[in-house]
């Protein structure tokens, strides 16, 4: 089993391969290498029996996937793109990583004849938008009001009719918010979402920008892990009419989040918390959709946190 | 008003061209100039005070759509693709006509700052597909199950984007199955739909290779060209979140087709339709869609046939 990660040295990236070494099987077959694929070298982790090819690519220049893609991988967890942000100030940069590179993925698959290998990509809750109905389904359409879920969801489409085709074994995972992500805040509408809950369990003051009862759509980076797993196992043919659809996250309020907050650490820690209304991160933030109803993820066996104690006490057991 | 039409030898954009020069103006302005691009030289109709340039043109080519974008049309409409049965023998030429030539006339407009031009494409019925609801809205995801759909659903994506980002102003109209088409039948699904009216009011046979209670969701051709001078006509701010959508057609069985047939032609007409049902056939039909809600095509004031008498009617009164 050759399993190729591209966005390898993402925080995303690595603890997929941390899970896969562990795991030491994919598939039902022992994992003999894994090709790694990032802008710089992703670290490679200690493992007797296991092969690691790590590379810096640029995976926008021409030709850029024929040295890895002529390593005949079984598997491809594709991860690599530029994010929400960077594709909105720069349309040119997002089509060539988001969309272009991706392109180039299933046409060297294709000139390789690896059919049946099994193409995992990550797509987004970015990916859809408009006049959205109150619960979204799997047969709700995506009208994305970003350059990044438009680049996404033109990637769904062409990963649908290239598996139709039979040309690769596509899966695509539209990805929830993901919380907690350990680290520091950063640009992203959504890092409060971690911010309000990593910052006040560490002891620091944090700010959430929206409303405390704005619903949110969110999975553990642990439960989105394990549905990348699951995403390679899961037999292709199942997945029905359509190779996309959204990972079953659970609808949560702010409120619920500190709330759950507040029984793990204590009201103290909740205290940590300032609120101070961001009109403009709230807008955006309300926008997104925070109720689906995930019915093909579910029949297919993919599994969302219970509850968000659940996944404060991931974060804490793993973290503290 | 300089106006660009891409298959402009076609039946559609030649049916447009002549509309066109008949109304003699577009969204206010008196029409100058039209340019005209197909594989062929499309005919230039004879027209005082109008400027004509038709072009036979490769858009796939590199720089093809430069000599007709140097002309800063004020309007284009883009009706050049490859089929749905072509785009599916040929997968390259069909991304190569439908969406890369597409982008590449979106990168063009960009290139040149067209950022008012008016940018109205046709995409089709076979967009959608999948686990689709009895009646269809204009939230209803697109999981086509073919290369063209596929190759038009990610055109939306990418001018709905574009227009967004105020590159141009886009507007893509979904269209229902055009009936009654004039000629001879040919090798679309659908090519019955027409034939089995066609056939029988020229005193010829028919064959129905679909049960007579099957729905079909039709538009005559008439009614599609005015919904394409509308589709320009219209401001592109009233589109909403997402610039393409179905127009209106109306959902007719083939039974009500051929009663409507007999009263427009009697019942000897009727007898010239022979019933010889194609498994093949009926099955790529039975998996389009026939019932739609389109309020979005009903608010904005597009129009449909009243009834199929209507459609039957205002083709006697074409070609007889």
């Amino acid at each position: 089993m050759h399993i190729l990660i591209t966005g390898a040295a993402g925080f995303l990236g690595q603890r997929l391969l941390h899970r896969l070494v562990d795991r030491g099987e994919l598939c039902g077959q022992p994992i003999s290498r894994f090709t790694l694929v990032d802008q710089s070298e992703a670290a490679v982790p200690d493992a007797a029996g296991i092969a690691f090819d790590s590379h810096a690519l640029d995976i926008t220049a021409p030709g850029a996937w024929d040295s890895v893609l002529d390593g005949r991988p079984d598997v491809i967890y594709h991860l690599a793109a530029v994010v929400s942000s960077a594709a909105e100030a720069d349309l040119d940069l997002g089509m060539a990583v988001n969309f272009d590179a991706t392109r180039a993925l299933l046409e060297g698959c294709r000139a390789r004849e690896l059919s049946a290998t099994r193409l995992v990509m990550a797509s987004s809750v970015a990916a859809y938008g408009g006049d959205l109905p109150e619960t979204l389904d799997d047969m709700t359409a995506l009208q994305p009001q970003n350059s990044y879920g438009a680049q996404k969801a033109m990637c769904e489409l062409l990963i649908n009719d290239y598996s139709r085709r039979g040309l690769v074994d596509g899966r695509v995972l539209r990805l929830p918010t993901i919380v907690i992500r350990p680290g520091r805040p950063n640009a992203a509408a959504s890092s409060f979402a971690s911010s309000i809950l990593r910052e006040p369990l560490n002891g620091e003051e944090a700010i959430c920008p929206v409303p405390r009862e704005q619903p949110l759509f969110v999975m553990s980076p642990g439960k989105v892990v394990e549905a990348l797993v699951h995403g390679a196992e899961v037999d292709g043919e199942a997945l029905g009419k359509f190779r996309a659809f959204m990972l079953p996250g659970i609808t949560v309020s702010v409120a619920e989040m500190l709330a759950a907050l507040g029984q793990a650490a204590g009201d103290e820690a909740v205290a940590r918390v300032r609120h101070a209304p961001d009109p403009r991160i709230a807008a955006i933030i309300a926008s997104w959709p925070a109720r689906f109803d995930t019915a093909k993820a579910d029949r297919l066996g993919f599994a969302g946190d219970d509850d968000f104690t659940q996944i404060i006490d991931a974060f804490v057991a793993e973290h503290y």
